[in-house]
C-alpha cells in the first residue's frame, strides 16, 4: 500500500480549501520581545509578534529566566521520570503549592501541558465516576472535546455561554446521574467571558459538578491573577479549576486544582498524568517564580489593559471592524480561509507584522480571522505601525466588504 | 452530591489493595546523581536513585544544562503559542532536523512528550486513514493503547513479541484494509527486546505499516544512539518511528519521524500536536545538544553496559532472582503489591536505596516488582551496596520463596 500516496491526497485537499498551514519561523530576543527575528526567506528579518499567547511576555522576564537557569544548574535538565517512578521533585511540589494557593484550593496537580491536563483529568472524571454525563459548552476547546470523548461518558453540549440551556439540559437527565459543567472562562478565538455566576447558580441547584478551564485567564485577571474566578471571587464555587504555564506565564504545563480527594483521585486514575515524564524541574521553578511574580505584581495586567485599550480605540478610529468582548483579545473577522492568509502574508512581508491567520479547525470554516493578542511589551508605535498597516491594507484589498 | 466521597471511596479500594502510589520527593544534584536529597520525613537526607529513566546522566551533562541556559537566556523560557500560532521557533526546527537525521527519515515532528506523540500520532492514523486497522503488540504502552482507543479504528491484538501470531492476523484482514503494526523495541518493564527482523517480515508481507516505539532505546542502542532499529540496521524498513527527549536525552518531549508525507500529515491533522504551546526553545536546545553529543560519543553506553553487567553478575551471585533481557532493565519481581511497597520502604529508609515499586497499573496485578537501571554514573561501590543491601533483605525476610 502506497502510505505517502494518502497522506498527500489530505494534505493536497487541506491545501485546496485553504487550510494547510505554514509556520512562521521566529527567534525571539530577550528584551526585544515582541519583536522577533524572522528565519522565514519571505520576511523582514525582523518582526512584531502580534499573536503570542504570552500575554505578559514573562516568557522573558528576568527572574523566570533565572529561576530556570539555577534550577537547570542545580538540578539538571530533566525530571528522569514519570512523577511516581523517580520524576517527583521538590520543585514539583512547590509548584503545586504555589498552585493550589493561587486558587484557594486544597491541592493542585501539574500536566506537561494545558492539553493534557483537560484531556487527561475530564477522561478520568468521565471515565471512572458513576453514571457520569459531562455536560460541555459548546465552544469548549479541542483539548476537553477529546478528553470528554475518550472518556466515553454521555455528553450533552449546551449553547455557548448561555445558563438557561444549561438549566434546560441539566434538568433533563437523571436525578442519579454525576453531572459535570465543563466550560472555560475566556474564549479564546473570540475573546468572551462567561457569565460565572449564572451557570454556577444553574449547576449548583442541580447538584453538577464544576470544571472550568481558565488558561486564557490566569495570571491576567484577578489582583492576584487567580483568572476570571478570582476576579469575581467565585473560586471557592468550582469543583475544579484548570490552567495552563504556557501562556500568561511563559513557561510550561497545566494543572487542575481542587479538593485533596480531586487531585489525589486524578493523581491515581489518569493514565496522561502517570505514564508520562514529570516536567523537568527547571520548568516548574521558572512558572512557579512566573506566578508569585504575578501575584504580587499588578503592573504588567495594567500596562496590558491599556495597550488592549488602546489598540481597540484605534481600530475603531480607522473604522476597522473587530469582535467586542471583555478580554485582552481582539479577533478581526476575514470569514475566508484563504483572504485570511493572504492577508497575512502581506503584513509579515510588507510590514514585518505577524499574525497567524486563525483557520479551520482552529476556528469553525467560515469565521477564519487575525487574532491580535496585545501584551504589556507593545508600545504606542508598534500599535500605530499595526493600525496604519491594517488601515493600508484595507484600502487595497477593500476589505470593508468582505468583513461583518 | 458529594463528589469527594465518590473520590474518597475509589482511593481506598486502592489503598486497601496495595496500589495507592506515595511518589518519593526528591532534589538531585548536579554532580552528584545517582545520589540525590531525598525531602521526605521517612527516608536518609540522601539517596541513590536506582529506578531513573535518565538512563545516561544525560539530565547533568554540562553541555546540555549550558544549551538550556543559554537558550532561555537568549529567547526566554517558554514559546509563547501553539506550533502554528507563533510558538514555533528555530530551535524547533533545528532539533526536528536532528531527530530526522537521527533516523535516517526525511522528517521528523515534535510533541509535547514521549505519551503525547504516541497519543496523538496513533489516534490521527487510526482515525484518519481508511479502513484503518491498528494491530498492536499486547504488552504495548499505556500511551499507544490510549491513542489506539482514541482513533475509534478497529484493533487486533497480537501475542507479546510474537510475529507468528502477527502473521496469523493481518492474514485473517480484508485486503483492503489499512493495516498498522504497533510494537515497541525495548519493552521497559521487563526489558525484553522484539524481534524486530521477524515483525518486519511479517507486515511487509502484508502490506502493512509500521510504527516503532523505541523510547527506551533511543540515545541507548545503535553507534549514534537512533535505537534498536539503527543498532540492527533497519531503520529504512520502518515507517516510523516514535521516540521521547525524556529518557536517556535526559530533557522531555516526545517525537515521530518518517516520511515527509507522513510527518506533514500528522502535523496538519493530530489534535494533540495541533492545539497545544510548543516546547520552550531551551528545552529544544537541550535536548538537541544531547542528541549529538550522544551521535558522537559512545562512552556513556559503554559504560552504562559495563554497569548492568556488573550488577547482573552479582545479583547471580547472591542468588537474588531477576529477569533475563537483552537490554539495560534489570526487573526483581516481587509479585506481590503489599510486599512489593515494603521491600521498597525497607530499601530506602534502612539503606537510602531509591526504587520505586512498580504495581498495577503500571503492570499486570500478581507481577509488581523491582525495576533496576544502573547508569554510567552509577560507581561499583553504589552496586555493591545494593546487592548487599538486596542480599540482607532477602535474608530478613525469606523473599526466596515469594519470588520466581
Amino acid at each position: 500500500m502506497d502510505f505517502d500516496a494518502l497522506f498527500t491526497d489530505a494534505l493536497d485537499t487541506l491545501r485546496r480549501e485553504g487550510n494547510y498551514r505554514i509556520f512562521a519561523e521566529l527567534e525571539r530576543a530577550v528584551g526585544a520581545f515582541p519583536q522577533a527575528k524572522s528565519h522565514d526567506a519571505n520576511a523582514p528579518d525582523e518582526v512584531t509578534v502580534w499573536c503570542s499567547n504570552d500575554y505578559l511576555g514573562m516568557g522573558q522576564h528576568a527572574e523566570v529566566i533565572a529561576a530556570m537557569c539555577d534550577t537547570a544548574q542545580a538540578c539538571g535538565t530533566g525530571a528522569g521520570g514519570t512523577r511516581n517512578i523517580s520524576g517527583n521533585t521538590h520543585q514539583h511540589a512547590l509548584l503545586e503549592a504555589e498552585l493550589a494557593d493561587l486558587h484557594g484550593k486544597e491541592r493542585a496537580l501539574l500536566f506537561t501541558s494545558g492539553y493534557v491536563s483537560n484531556w487527561a483529568a475530564l477522561s478520568t472524571l468521565g471515565a471512572k465516576l458513576p453514571d457520569a454525563v459531562i455536560l460541555s459548552d459548546e465552544k469548549n476547546h479541542a483539548s476537553m472535546i477529546e478528553g470528554i470523548r475518550h472518556s466515553k461518558a454521555d455528553k450533552v453540549i449546551w449553547r455557548h455561554n448561555d445558563p438557561a440551556d444549561l438549566d434546560r439540559k441539566l434538568a433533563a437527565l437523571p436525578v442519579n446521574a454525576t453531572k459535570i459543567v465543563a466550560f472555560e472562562s475566556v474564549y479564546s478565538m473570540d475573546g468572551d467571558i462567561c457569565p460565572m455566576d449564572e451557570i454556577l447558580d444553574v449547576a449548583e441547584a442541580h447538584g453538577a459538578m464544576t470544571y472550568l478551564d481558565e488558561v486564557h485567564a490566569v495570571g491576567m485577571y484577578g489582583p492576584r491573577g487567580g483568572g476570571v474566578s478570582e476576579a469575581r471571587g467565585l473560586a471557592d464555587r468550582i469543583t475544579l479549576i484548570e490552567g495552563t504555564l504556557g501562556k500568561a506565564y511563559g513557561v510550561m504545563g497545566g494543572y487542575v486544582s481542587g479538593s485533596a480527594a480531586l487531585c489525589d483521585f486524578i493523581r491515581s486514575f489518569a493514565s496522561g498524568f502517570i505514564f508520562t515524564t514529570a516536567l523537568p524541574p527547571a520548568v516548574a521553578a521558572a512558572a512557579r517564580t512566573s506566578i508569585a511574580h504575578l501575584k504580587q505584581s499588578d503592573a504588567e495586567r495594567q500596562r496590558q489593559r491599556a495597550q488592549v485599550a488602546k489598540l481597540r480605540a484605534r481600530l475603531d478610529s480607522l473604522g476597522i471592524p473587530h469582535l467586542q468582548n471583555d478580554s485582552h483579545i481582539i479577533p478581526v473577522m476575514i470569514k475566508d480561509p484563504v483572504k485570511c492568509r493572504q492577508i497575512a502574508d502581506i503584513l509579515m512581508q510588507d510590514f514585518g507584522i505577524y499574525v497567524q491567520p486563525i483557520n479551520y479547525p482552529t476556528v469553525p470554516k467560515g469565521t477564519e480571522r487575525l487574532r491580535f493578542t496585545p501584551g504589556p511589551l507593545h508600545s504606542d508605535a508598534d500599535i500605530e505601525n499595526l493600525v496604519q498597516a491594517l488601515a493600508a491594507l484595507w484600502k487595497r484589498c477593500a476589505l470593508a466588504h468582505a468583513v461583518a
